[in-house]
Protein backbone atom coordinates (compact mmCIF):
# COMPACT_ATOMS: atom_id res chain seq x y z
CA UNK A 1 0.00 0.00 0.00
CA UNK A 2 1.04 3.37 -0.74
CA UNK A 3 2.37 5.20 2.70
CA UNK A 4 0.37 8.50 3.22
CA UNK A 5 1.22 11.82 3.04
CA UNK A 6 2.60 13.89 6.12
CA UNK A 7 1.44 17.24 5.92
CA UNK A 8 3.11 19.64 8.62
CA UNK A 9 1.00 23.27 9.32
CA UNK A 10 2.89 25.79 11.65
CA UNK A 11 3.19 29.68 11.79
CA UNK A 12 3.36 31.90 14.51
CA UNK A 13 1.65 31.72 17.56
CA UNK A 14 -1.90 33.68 17.13
CA UNK A 15 -2.15 33.00 13.39
CA UNK A 16 -5.30 31.10 13.49
CA UNK A 17 -3.80 27.25 12.47
CA UNK A 18 -6.91 25.84 14.43
CA UNK A 19 -10.02 27.47 12.86
CA UNK A 20 -8.30 26.92 9.62
CA UNK A 21 -7.73 23.16 10.48
CA UNK A 22 -11.27 22.89 11.41
CA UNK A 23 -12.77 24.10 7.68
CA UNK A 24 -10.06 21.42 6.90
CA UNK A 25 -11.35 19.02 8.44
CA UNK A 26 -14.85 19.63 6.90
CA UNK A 27 -13.30 19.81 3.81
CA UNK A 28 -11.74 16.72 3.49
CA UNK A 29 -13.16 14.06 5.84
CA UNK A 30 -10.50 11.47 4.76
CA UNK A 31 -7.72 13.64 6.03
CA UNK A 32 -6.41 12.61 9.85
CA UNK A 33 -5.45 14.92 12.38
CA UNK A 34 -2.88 14.54 14.73
CA UNK A 35 -3.55 14.16 18.24
CA UNK A 36 -1.05 15.16 20.56
CA UNK A 37 0.42 13.28 23.86
CA UNK A 38 -0.29 15.48 27.50
CA UNK A 39 0.50 15.89 30.94
CA UNK A 40 -1.72 18.33 31.25
CA UNK A 41 -5.39 17.03 33.15
CA UNK A 42 -7.72 16.98 30.31
CA UNK A 43 -10.54 20.01 30.56
CA UNK A 44 -14.52 19.40 30.92
CA UNK A 45 -15.30 18.07 27.56
CA UNK A 46 -12.09 16.99 26.55
CA UNK A 47 -12.18 13.33 25.02
CA UNK A 48 -9.18 10.46 25.44
CA UNK A 49 -7.79 10.10 22.13
CA UNK A 50 -9.71 12.77 20.60
CA UNK A 51 -8.41 15.79 22.09
CA UNK A 52 -5.37 14.57 23.42
CA UNK A 53 -3.59 11.39 24.88
CA UNK A 54 -3.67 12.52 28.69
CA UNK A 55 -0.16 10.92 30.18
CA UNK A 56 1.32 11.00 33.67
CA UNK A 57 4.71 12.52 33.91
CA UNK A 58 6.19 9.68 34.70
CA UNK A 59 5.12 7.97 31.88
CA UNK A 60 5.31 10.87 29.18
CA UNK A 61 9.25 11.14 30.68
CA UNK A 62 9.58 7.59 30.45
CA UNK A 63 8.54 7.90 26.53
CA UNK A 64 10.56 10.71 26.43
CA UNK A 65 13.72 8.79 27.21
CA UNK A 66 12.80 6.18 24.93
CA UNK A 67 12.69 8.39 22.23
CA UNK A 68 8.79 7.74 21.34
CA UNK A 69 8.30 11.39 20.16
CA UNK A 70 8.20 13.06 16.97
CA UNK A 71 8.48 16.65 18.74
CA UNK A 72 7.88 17.67 22.22
CA UNK A 73 7.42 20.91 23.67
CA UNK A 74 7.49 22.09 27.41
CA UNK A 75 4.83 25.07 28.01
CA UNK A 76 3.49 26.91 30.95
CA UNK A 77 4.99 23.77 32.89
CA UNK A 78 3.12 21.18 31.18
CA UNK A 79 4.80 18.43 28.11
CA UNK A 80 3.09 18.26 25.18
CA UNK A 81 4.10 16.07 21.80
CA UNK A 82 3.57 13.60 19.34
CA UNK A 83 4.37 10.09 19.45
CA UNK A 84 6.03 8.76 16.24
CA UNK A 85 4.13 5.34 16.43
CA UNK A 86 0.85 6.96 16.27
CA UNK A 87 2.27 8.63 13.06
CA UNK A 88 3.76 5.61 11.53
CA UNK A 89 0.52 3.72 11.87
CA UNK A 90 -1.78 6.36 9.95
CA UNK A 91 0.78 6.84 7.35
CA UNK A 92 1.75 3.19 7.04
CA UNK A 93 -2.45 2.66 7.00
CA UNK A 94 -2.22 5.30 3.64
CA UNK A 95 -3.83 7.44 5.28
CA UNK A 96 -2.14 11.49 5.04
CA UNK A 97 -2.17 12.63 8.40
CA UNK A 98 -2.10 16.17 9.43
CA UNK A 99 0.51 17.97 12.28
CA UNK A 100 -0.88 21.21 13.71
CA UNK A 101 2.01 22.34 15.88
CA UNK A 102 4.47 25.62 16.48
CA UNK A 103 7.66 26.45 14.77
CA UNK A 104 10.04 24.67 17.23
CA UNK A 105 8.01 21.75 16.93
CA UNK A 106 7.95 21.95 13.23
CA UNK A 107 11.64 22.18 13.46
CA UNK A 108 12.02 19.05 15.19
CA UNK A 109 9.51 17.15 12.47
CA UNK A 110 11.77 18.49 9.79
CA UNK A 111 14.97 16.97 10.74
CA UNK A 112 13.42 13.55 11.98
CA UNK A 113 11.18 13.25 8.63
CA UNK A 114 12.30 15.64 5.93
CA UNK A 115 9.80 13.73 3.35
CA UNK A 116 7.31 15.99 5.27
CA UNK A 117 4.81 18.24 3.72
CA UNK A 118 5.76 21.46 5.51
CA UNK A 119 3.72 24.68 5.06
CA UNK A 120 4.14 28.28 6.88
CA UNK A 121 0.97 29.91 7.45
CA UNK A 122 1.42 33.29 7.92
CA UNK A 123 -1.30 36.77 8.77
CA UNK A 124 -2.18 38.83 6.44
CA UNK A 125 -0.26 41.44 8.55
CA UNK A 126 1.74 41.89 11.34
CA UNK A 127 -1.05 44.39 12.41
CA UNK A 128 -3.46 41.83 12.25
CA UNK A 129 -1.76 39.20 13.98
CA UNK A 130 -0.94 41.80 16.86
CA UNK A 131 -5.05 42.17 16.67
CA UNK A 132 -5.27 38.35 17.48
CA UNK A 133 -3.22 38.14 20.30
CA UNK A 134 -3.61 40.91 21.67
CA UNK A 135 -8.13 40.71 21.12
CA UNK A 136 -7.61 36.88 23.17
CA UNK A 137 -8.43 39.12 26.28
CA UNK A 138 -6.82 36.70 28.50
CA UNK A 139 -3.30 37.62 29.06
CA UNK A 140 -1.58 40.85 30.55
CA UNK A 141 -0.03 43.31 29.39
CA UNK A 142 3.56 41.80 29.78
CA UNK A 143 2.44 38.14 28.58
CA UNK A 144 1.01 39.99 25.58
CA UNK A 145 4.01 41.85 24.54
CA UNK A 146 6.23 38.77 25.11
CA UNK A 147 3.93 36.78 22.49
CA UNK A 148 4.26 40.01 20.17
CA UNK A 149 7.73 39.58 19.95
CA UNK A 150 7.96 35.56 19.72
CA UNK A 151 5.26 35.89 16.50
CA UNK A 152 7.92 38.42 15.10
CA UNK A 153 10.79 36.17 15.07
CA UNK A 154 8.78 33.41 14.48
CA UNK A 155 7.63 35.01 11.05
CA UNK A 156 11.44 34.80 10.29
CA UNK A 157 10.97 30.77 10.22
CA UNK A 158 8.89 30.90 6.65
CA UNK A 159 12.35 30.14 5.08
CA UNK A 160 12.36 26.77 6.12
CA UNK A 161 9.01 26.34 4.38
CA UNK A 162 8.44 24.43 1.27
CA UNK A 163 4.75 26.59 1.08
CA UNK A 164 3.74 29.56 2.49
CA UNK A 165 -0.04 30.22 2.95
CA UNK A 166 -1.35 33.84 4.37
CA UNK A 167 -4.66 32.81 6.10
CA UNK A 168 -6.51 36.58 5.13
CA UNK A 169 -9.90 34.45 5.55
CA UNK A 170 -10.52 30.91 6.74
CA UNK A 171 -12.06 29.48 4.14
CA UNK A 172 -10.17 30.61 1.12
CA UNK A 173 -6.61 29.41 3.29
CA UNK A 174 -8.41 25.73 4.13
CA UNK A 175 -9.27 25.72 0.39
CA UNK A 176 -5.45 26.48 -0.17
CA UNK A 177 -4.56 23.87 2.05
CA UNK A 178 -6.47 21.53 0.75
CA UNK A 179 -4.83 22.10 -2.33
CA UNK A 180 -1.43 21.85 -1.66
CA UNK A 181 -2.58 18.37 -0.01
CA UNK A 182 -3.99 17.17 -3.69
CA UNK A 183 -1.42 18.12 -5.73
CA UNK A 184 1.74 16.90 -3.59
CA UNK A 185 -0.02 13.69 -4.26
CA UNK A 186 0.23 13.89 -7.62
CA UNK A 187 3.75 14.59 -7.64
CA UNK A 188 5.77 12.15 -9.48
CA UNK A 189 8.27 12.26 -7.01
CA UNK A 190 5.96 10.96 -4.31
CA UNK A 191 4.90 7.95 -6.38
CA UNK A 192 2.40 9.09 -8.49
CA UNK A 193 2.03 6.79 -11.15
CA UNK A 194 -0.52 6.11 -14.62
CA UNK A 195 -3.26 3.95 -13.04
CA UNK A 196 -2.95 1.27 -15.56
CA UNK A 197 0.99 -0.74 -16.45
CA UNK A 198 -0.92 -2.95 -19.20
CA UNK A 199 1.91 -4.52 -20.90
CA UNK A 200 2.68 -3.13 -24.38
CA UNK A 201 2.32 -5.57 -27.11
CA UNK B 1 7.36 43.21 -10.48
CA UNK B 2 7.10 38.89 -9.60
CA UNK B 3 7.24 36.82 -12.64
CA UNK B 4 4.27 34.64 -13.85
CA UNK B 5 4.66 30.82 -13.66
CA UNK B 6 5.16 28.72 -17.21
CA UNK B 7 2.77 25.52 -16.46
CA UNK B 8 3.37 22.82 -19.41
CA UNK B 9 0.95 20.47 -19.64
CA UNK B 10 1.50 17.43 -21.87
CA UNK B 11 0.21 13.60 -22.29
CA UNK B 12 -0.48 11.32 -24.88
CA UNK B 13 -2.47 12.21 -28.04
CA UNK B 14 -5.65 11.15 -27.49
CA UNK B 15 -5.68 11.92 -23.84
CA UNK B 16 -7.96 15.01 -23.41
CA UNK B 17 -5.62 17.84 -23.19
CA UNK B 18 -8.11 20.07 -25.29
CA UNK B 19 -11.30 20.22 -23.27
CA UNK B 20 -9.46 20.22 -19.85
CA UNK B 21 -8.07 23.36 -20.47
CA UNK B 22 -11.39 24.79 -21.96
CA UNK B 23 -12.53 23.67 -18.25
CA UNK B 24 -9.85 24.71 -16.88
CA UNK B 25 -9.77 28.27 -18.64
CA UNK B 26 -13.98 28.96 -17.23
CA UNK B 27 -12.10 28.07 -13.91
CA UNK B 28 -9.11 29.96 -13.75
CA UNK B 29 -9.55 33.49 -16.34
CA UNK B 30 -6.96 35.13 -15.09
CA UNK B 31 -4.29 32.09 -16.53
CA UNK B 32 -3.04 32.74 -20.04
CA UNK B 33 -2.99 29.90 -22.87
CA UNK B 34 -0.21 29.80 -24.69
CA UNK B 35 -1.03 30.70 -28.64
CA UNK B 36 0.75 29.12 -31.26
CA UNK B 37 2.39 29.62 -34.53
CA UNK B 38 1.65 27.56 -37.62
CA UNK B 39 2.43 27.73 -41.28
CA UNK B 40 -0.66 25.80 -42.11
CA UNK B 41 -3.89 27.69 -43.29
CA UNK B 42 -6.51 29.24 -40.90
CA UNK B 43 -9.83 27.05 -40.84
CA UNK B 44 -13.32 28.97 -40.79
CA UNK B 45 -13.80 30.90 -37.79
CA UNK B 46 -10.30 30.71 -36.99
CA UNK B 47 -8.49 34.25 -35.55
CA UNK B 48 -5.02 35.26 -35.60
CA UNK B 49 -3.94 35.89 -32.89
CA UNK B 50 -6.53 33.85 -30.68
CA UNK B 51 -6.27 30.21 -32.20
CA UNK B 52 -2.75 30.41 -33.77
CA UNK B 53 -0.23 33.22 -35.32
CA UNK B 54 -0.58 32.23 -38.87
CA UNK B 55 2.99 32.61 -40.90
CA UNK B 56 4.04 31.79 -44.24
CA UNK B 57 6.49 29.09 -44.58
CA UNK B 58 9.22 31.52 -45.27
CA UNK B 59 8.41 33.59 -42.22
CA UNK B 60 8.38 30.17 -39.85
CA UNK B 61 11.84 29.11 -41.32
CA UNK B 62 13.48 32.86 -40.66
CA UNK B 63 12.18 32.69 -37.33
CA UNK B 64 13.59 29.06 -36.59
CA UNK B 65 16.72 30.13 -37.93
CA UNK B 66 16.71 33.27 -35.23
CA UNK B 67 16.13 30.65 -32.40
CA UNK B 68 12.79 32.30 -31.81
CA UNK B 69 11.32 29.16 -30.61
CA UNK B 70 10.98 27.98 -27.67
CA UNK B 71 9.59 24.41 -29.08
CA UNK B 72 8.41 23.23 -32.54
CA UNK B 73 7.28 20.60 -34.54
CA UNK B 74 6.51 19.16 -38.24
CA UNK B 75 3.40 17.94 -38.12
CA UNK B 76 1.59 16.36 -41.53
CA UNK B 77 4.47 18.73 -43.95
CA UNK B 78 2.77 21.55 -41.37
CA UNK B 79 5.13 23.62 -39.07
CA UNK B 80 4.09 24.88 -35.40
CA UNK B 81 5.77 26.38 -32.63
CA UNK B 82 5.96 28.64 -29.67
CA UNK B 83 7.47 31.39 -29.97
CA UNK B 84 9.97 32.68 -27.25
CA UNK B 85 8.86 36.42 -26.64
CA UNK B 86 5.14 35.61 -27.17
CA UNK B 87 5.74 33.44 -23.71
CA UNK B 88 8.65 35.80 -22.18
CA UNK B 89 6.10 39.04 -22.37
CA UNK B 90 3.13 37.28 -20.67
CA UNK B 91 5.23 35.96 -17.68
CA UNK B 92 7.16 39.45 -17.61
CA UNK B 93 3.86 41.10 -16.72
CA UNK B 94 2.88 38.68 -13.95
CA UNK B 95 0.97 36.46 -15.51
CA UNK B 96 0.36 32.77 -15.52
CA UNK B 97 0.73 30.85 -18.29
CA UNK B 98 -0.49 27.36 -19.77
CA UNK B 99 1.29 25.50 -22.58
CA UNK B 100 -0.44 22.48 -23.97
CA UNK B 101 1.75 20.65 -26.02
CA UNK B 102 2.75 17.17 -27.11
CA UNK B 103 5.29 15.11 -24.99
CA UNK B 104 8.30 16.08 -27.91
CA UNK B 105 7.51 20.14 -27.25
CA UNK B 106 7.41 19.65 -23.67
CA UNK B 107 10.81 18.05 -23.89
CA UNK B 108 12.13 21.17 -25.74
CA UNK B 109 10.21 23.38 -23.43
CA UNK B 110 11.87 22.06 -20.21
CA UNK B 111 15.99 21.92 -21.77
CA UNK B 112 15.71 25.72 -22.35
CA UNK B 113 12.76 26.51 -18.95
CA UNK B 114 13.66 23.87 -15.91
CA UNK B 115 12.06 26.74 -13.79
CA UNK B 116 8.56 25.34 -16.00
CA UNK B 117 5.77 23.29 -13.78
CA UNK B 118 5.56 20.22 -16.11
CA UNK B 119 1.92 18.48 -15.68
CA UNK B 120 1.52 14.82 -17.72
CA UNK B 121 -1.83 14.28 -18.09
CA UNK B 122 -2.63 9.95 -18.34
CA UNK B 123 -5.76 8.12 -19.19
CA UNK B 124 -7.65 6.45 -16.55
CA UNK B 125 -6.43 3.30 -18.80
CA UNK B 126 -4.75 2.17 -21.89
CA UNK B 127 -8.11 1.22 -23.06
CA UNK B 128 -10.43 4.26 -22.41
CA UNK B 129 -7.32 5.95 -24.79
CA UNK B 130 -7.32 3.71 -27.56
CA UNK B 131 -11.19 4.11 -27.41
CA UNK B 132 -10.81 7.96 -27.46
CA UNK B 133 -8.16 7.58 -30.53
CA UNK B 134 -10.31 4.93 -32.97
CA UNK B 135 -13.69 7.43 -31.43
CA UNK B 136 -12.70 10.31 -33.63
CA UNK B 137 -13.37 8.00 -36.45
CA UNK B 138 -11.40 10.58 -38.88
CA UNK B 139 -8.52 8.43 -39.50
CA UNK B 140 -7.91 4.82 -41.42
CA UNK B 141 -7.03 1.45 -39.43
CA UNK B 142 -3.32 2.07 -40.23
CA UNK B 143 -3.21 5.53 -38.99
CA UNK B 144 -5.19 4.71 -36.08
CA UNK B 145 -2.66 1.35 -35.61
CA UNK B 146 0.23 4.17 -35.63
CA UNK B 147 -1.47 6.66 -33.20
CA UNK B 148 -1.87 3.85 -30.31
CA UNK B 149 1.65 2.87 -30.38
CA UNK B 150 2.43 6.14 -30.24
CA UNK B 151 0.46 7.19 -27.06
CA UNK B 152 1.80 3.59 -25.44
CA UNK B 153 5.43 4.83 -26.31
CA UNK B 154 4.51 8.76 -25.17
CA UNK B 155 2.98 7.23 -21.90
CA UNK B 156 6.60 5.93 -20.71
CA UNK B 157 7.36 9.53 -20.41
CA UNK B 158 5.46 10.77 -17.30
CA UNK B 159 8.79 9.97 -15.33
CA UNK B 160 10.36 13.36 -16.62
CA UNK B 161 7.33 15.25 -15.04
CA UNK B 162 6.75 16.85 -11.77
CA UNK B 163 3.24 15.82 -11.88
CA UNK B 164 0.65 13.03 -13.00
CA UNK B 165 -3.01 13.99 -13.30
CA UNK B 166 -5.24 10.94 -14.58
CA UNK B 167 -7.92 12.19 -16.94
CA UNK B 168 -11.06 9.74 -15.48
CA UNK B 169 -13.28 13.18 -15.60
CA UNK B 170 -12.89 16.57 -17.39
CA UNK B 171 -14.16 18.76 -14.47
CA UNK B 172 -12.08 16.76 -11.69
CA UNK B 173 -9.14 17.05 -13.98
CA UNK B 174 -9.67 20.60 -14.31
CA UNK B 175 -10.02 21.00 -10.73
CA UNK B 176 -6.97 19.39 -9.91
CA UNK B 177 -4.78 21.44 -12.43
CA UNK B 178 -5.99 24.48 -10.59
CA UNK B 179 -4.87 22.92 -6.82
CA UNK B 180 -1.24 22.21 -8.83
CA UNK B 181 -1.38 26.33 -10.54
CA UNK B 182 -2.25 27.61 -7.22
CA UNK B 183 -0.37 25.30 -4.61
CA UNK B 184 2.98 25.97 -7.09
CA UNK B 185 2.14 29.88 -6.23
CA UNK B 186 2.46 29.14 -2.49
CA UNK B 187 6.12 27.56 -2.81
CA UNK B 188 8.79 29.93 -0.91
CA UNK B 189 11.17 28.37 -3.45
CA UNK B 190 8.84 30.07 -5.70
CA UNK B 191 9.37 33.47 -4.40
CA UNK B 192 6.04 33.12 -2.03
CA UNK B 193 6.75 35.56 1.15
CA UNK B 194 4.58 36.90 3.68
CA UNK B 195 2.26 40.08 2.65
CA UNK B 196 4.30 42.20 4.80
CA UNK B 197 8.10 42.64 5.83
CA UNK B 198 7.51 45.56 8.51
CA UNK B 199 10.83 46.51 10.14
CA UNK B 200 10.74 44.75 13.79
CA UNK B 201 11.64 46.83 16.79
Amino acid sequence: MKKGLLIVLSGPSGVGKGTVCRSLQARMPGLCFSVSATTRPPRPGEIEGRDYYFLSDDHFQRLLAEGAFLEWALVHGRHYGTLKDKVSKVLASGNDLLLEIDIQGAEQVRRQMPEAVTIFMAPPSMAALEQRIIGRGTEDAVKIRQRLEAARREMEAYRNYEYLVVNDEVEATAALLASIIQSEKCRVSRGARPPVQEVSE
